[in-house]
């Protein structure tokens, strides 16, 4: 285990992402102590049995002498969750988070983080469809992209708080990369929002036929459609927020998806055989550039029956 | 090992699902003979290398005393195939396939099928993205569905055969249902067609924005993009035929499906939360039937990183 980069980290929000940082300085290091909190007392009772750390009863004393502190709430919650620990920051604290959208994180953090706090907005890219303190586990950011969109600084103390906040994540597995958030938010509506989008809607579409088609539909989910329910099966209230505070480029996104797939409708309905097969063999390609850039270590798993 | 159902078998088409069935024979019994054949004279060469069973070099040898033939190539070429074989089936021979459409399926063989023959259709929900004999693998059929759609009728000698054939697809360890052609494409429309189809589409849209977004669509593809990238890896060639010839239920289920689509991008777009979070609430109940059903065996795989 490395030198910790920090005495006491803070997580607030303890979902699988919060617990599983905690589970993950437990395993790999990255702090001398992680105290935890959540708005929901249920979850603090459950969190308190089976997440590495000391659980608190209020958001000050979680955020108190901590040298950095994890937002792992929902998107929408961020403003108001920075505002309520404001007064309670030390001086010199690194406050991020781990959202799925950047520009918004970082605008509604921004407006309520105090100026003797770094405010280094973050997302790793992992995650499950489980949601809750009991789906955490330390590994979960072991090999993942963590993206940083920190501001647009170049002063010594926040450089230095980059590098300590990028330090304690390559402690927990992930490899850091830093990004100007409205990059990031344009590149993940088409890696994630999107894709997360057309799950819960084919699910959605499978729902109501699934009456007419009397359960069969659930029986013959292994066709491909599995897939889809896995991915549909994450947190609503977390996709709900995303879609909300990334609409413009899950809009722009969504807007070109339709156009592709109104084309495909029309080849199909014209029987031309000709453009499905161009447009299949096409997709081919960019699945071979991810097995060549080593991203999917699934293909190993050669014997697993998936689709048809 | 069972007793054989069948003497000998003949497999045209080794591809994936071809040389499954070889290797599945070998490896749990059903037939005491495969023979197998492929248009491709490559195919043949490298099946022969690799694949159980004698590659013939023409259609018209591997029927010869054929029990039981089962046509495993694109769907669009079933009619010609079985016009090729015609001459050469025995009597009282099985006739069945694999293909994911069965209506258009059924009718083009039956067109061209002799009355000494008995033509049963036939669809295993097996399958990986790969292609090709070096593909087939024994266990593919292990408690995969593996859905009949035979004739409407009710003479003995076909009733035994189906009963044969019923008994073959079990000893490879597939659960055997019986269902009419019409309904099935419209469940498999829904349960397969479409997630296809939406998979090539979202990797098509991702590719053309890859060059906008340099390289990065790639890179971060472990949010969500990635399952879809290896549906879109499936080939080309089969899935055109799907699409061409179970035209009316995809443009029927992509109908529903658009229409779906669109609610949630207004949603989005007027910021309206409560219909998101309704709807995405709502997916995650089909989700939880599938785990209940025990149809969903990669739950236990409890610690893999998919989504976010």
């Amino acid at each position: 285990m490395s030198d910790p980069v920090f005495n006491r980290v803070a997580i607030i929000g303890i979902g699988l992402l919060g617990s599983s940082i905690a589970h993950a300085v437990k395993a790999y290091g990255g702090a001398d102590e992680v105290r935890l909190w959540d708005r929901d007392e249920d979850v603090r009772a459950r969190a308190a049995r089976i997440v590495p750390g000391i659980v608190t009863n209020t958001a000050a004393e979680v955020v108190q002498d901590a040298d950095c502190i994890i937002l792992c709430t929902p998107v929408g919650t961020l403003a108001s969750v920075t505002e309520t620990i404001a007064p309670h920051l030390k001086d010199g604290a690194i406050l991020t988070d781990v959202g799925s959208v950047k520009a918004k994180a970082a605008a509604d953090m921004s407006s309520t983080c105090p100026d003797h706090v770094h405010l280094i907005p973050g997302h790793p890219i992992a995650g499950t469809e489980k949601s809750g303190p009991e789906a955490g586990f330390a590994s979960l950011f072991q090999d993942a992209w963590h993206i940083l969109t920190p501001q647009a600084r170049t002063d010594t103390p926040y450089v230095s708080a980059q590098d300590r906040l990028s330090a304690f994540w390559a402690t927990l597995g992930a490899r850091v990369e830093t990004m100007d958030a409205a990059r990031h938010d344009r590149v993940l509506a088409i890696t994630s929002h999107l894709p997360h989008l057309i799950a819960y809607n084919i699910v959605s579409t499978a729902h109501d036929m699934e009456s007419v088609e009397e359960g069969e539909v659930v029986k013959y989910s292994a066709g491909g459609f599995r897939d889809f329910t896995r991915i549909a099966a994450s947190d609503p209230t977390m996709w709900r927020d995303v879609f909300l505070t990334n609409k413009e480029a899950v809009l722009e996104t969504l807007g070109r998806f339709s156009e592709d797939l109104a084309a495909l409708q029309r080849a199909i309905r014209w029987g031309d055989g000709d453009t499905l097969m161009k447009e299949f063999t096409r997709a081919r390609g960019i699945r071979k550039a991810i097995i060549e850039a080593g991203l999917d270590t699934a293909e190993a798993d050669f014997g697993r029956r998936k689709d048809d």
